[in-house]
C-alpha cells in the first residue's frame, strides 16, 4: 500500500514501465470493459488467461470481441483440477498451489525478459480473483498495476433490474460453500445479500433462504450480461442446476426517499 | 455505437428506443468508465447529474475528461439539503422526497418529448445510488437501461493494493451510520469489511474497529482513483476528517493457495 497520484501520469501500457497487469474485464458483456482494460489488453506483450482443462477461459472469451485469438501472444493457464473442488481439500490445495507457483514463474520469466503480461480477470481482479494468487507471488518483484472491473454481481443486479442496497442497508456477500446453519444465520442478519459459488450448493442455499424467510425475495441470475443469461425468481427455478457463473441476489429494502 | 447530433435536436436518434439511462461512471478515474458508459454519455440527448448546491457534481467531473461542459445539454439536480444529513431525519426526508419527485417529473417531460436522458452516477447506479430514487419513479414509465459501473470500493481496494476477499471469505458492507455496538458486532462476525459513509462517523468507526480487534488491519482510502487520493493505514491517520468519498477497508485473510 502506498499513496499515489492518480490520472495525470498515466501513459499507454507499454510506456509506463508496468510489467504485470491484473485486468478486470467485467461481468462478460465486452461493452462493460473499462477504457483502461481495453487499452492494456490491446498493448500488453502477453495476454494471460486461466481456464479449465480443455475449455476456453471465460475472461478470454469476453476479450474476443476486441482481440481475436493470437496464439503467439497468449499464455494459457489451465487449472490442473476442477475449480469446483472444495477449497481446503488436501487433494485440491496441493496441486493448485503448485500450479500457481509454476504459473508465477512462467510469467516472471516473461517479465524478466522485459515483456509485459496482462492477466485477464473475470469481474474485478481483487474480488475473489484467481489473479490474487499470482499477484501475491509477483507484485513485490515486478511493477504492477491492478485495473478494477465491474463485478459479476453488479452485472447481475443491473440485469435483474434489482437495486441491491438502499439508504443504510447492510450488504453481505456469502459463498454458497458455507454450512447451512451459518448461511441461515447470516441471511437473517443482513439487509441485502449476494450468494456466490452456488454449483452443487444450490439446494442448501434454497433451504437457508427459506429458513431465513427470504425465499420470496431471492433472484437467481446466471451468466449475467453474457449469451445465455437467465434471470428468474429463485422460487420459480424448477431445477437445482447452477453453473459457475450464477448467483443469488437478495435485494435490500432500505429507505426509499 | 450510437451516433448523436447536438443536444438541441428534438427527436432522439437513439435507435434502441431507450429513453432513461442510469450510467455508472466508476470510481472517478475517467479511464475506469466502461465502453458502454462512454458511448451513452456521448450520445444521449440530455446529461443529468446530481450535486450539492453551489458545487459541481463528482460524476459530472468524472465525465469532464470526455465531455466538456455543455449547458444546453445538461440538467443539474441540486440537492436541497446536505447529503450528509442522517437518513431518517424528518427534516431530511421531506424535502429530499419532494426533490426526487420534481426531478423525476422534469426528466419525464424530456422523455415524453422524445429526448433520451442519461443520469451520471458515481460508481455503480444500483449500489447505494441516488439514481435509484429516480429509477423507481420512472423505470416503469419509460424504456430504461442501467449500465453497471466499477464501484468506488473496487477502486479503493485496487489503489490500496489490498485484495478484499480470498477463498470463502464473507464480505460485509457497512454504513458508518450504524450504532457503535452494531458496527462492532458485525465487524467481529465477518472476514472482510467495507465501511462507507464515514463523515462525522469516523471516530465511532475507529472505536468499533478497535473493539473488534481490527484496527491494525483497517485501511483508510479517500478519493480513490481521483486527484487528491489518500491511502493510509487507519491507525496512521492523525485526524478524524473524512470527506464524502472516503471509506475504510478491512481486507479478508481467507485461504491463500
Amino acid at each position: 500500500m502506498r499513496s499515489r497520484k492518480s490520472g495525470s501520469e498515466k501513459v499507454s501500457a507499454d510506456r509506463s514501465g508496468i510489467l504485470l497487469f491484473g485486468v478486470g474485464l467485467g461481468p462478460g458483456d465486452p461493452d462493460y470493459m473499462t477504457v483502461r482494460a481495453r487499452d492494456i489488453i490491446a498493448s500488453a506483450d502477453k495476454l494471460v488467461h486461466f481456464c479449465k482443462k480443455g475449455s476456453r477461459g471465460n475472461a478470454r472469451a469476453t476479450a474476443d470481441a476486441v482481440l481475436p485469438p493470437d496464439p503467439e501472444r497468449e499464455i494459457v493457464l489451465a487449472f490442473p483440477v476442477t475449480v469446483e473442488a472444495n477449497v481446503g481439500d488436501a487433494a485440491y490445495d496441493g496441486p493448485i498451489s503448485a500450479f500457481y507457483d509454476a504459473a508465477a514463474e512462467q510469467l516472471a520469466g516473461e517479465m524478466a525478459a522485459g515483456r509485459s503480461v496482462a492477466v485477464l480477470c473475470d469481474g474485478d481482479p481483487f474480488f475473489y480473483g484467481s489473479f490474487m494468487h499470482l499477484w501475491r507471488r509477483l507484485a513485490h518483484r515486478f511493477p504492477t498495476e491492478v485495473v478494477p472491473g465491474v463485478t459479476g454481481m453488479a452485472g447481475a443486479w443491473a440485469r435483474a433490474e434489482a437495486p441491491i442496497t438502499w439508504g443504510d442497508d447492510v450488504m453481505t456477500v456469502l459463498p454458497g460453500t458455507l454450512a447451512e446453519a451459518e448461511l441461515t444465520r447470516r441471511l437473517k442478519d443482513t439487509d441485502a445479500a449476494v450468494i456466490m459459488k452456488l454449483g452443487r450448493n444450490l439446494p442448501k442455499v434454497r433451504r437457508a433462504l427459506d429458513a431465513a424467510g427470504l425465499i420470496g425475495r431471492a433472484i437467481y441470475v446466471e451468466r449475467a450480461t453474457m449469451a445465455g443469461q437467465v434471470v428468474t425468481r429463485l422460487a420459480d427455478k424448477a431445477d437445482d442446476i447452477a453453473p459457475y457463473f450464477s448467483m443469488v441476489l437478495v435485494p435490500g429494502e432500505g429507505r426509499r426517499l
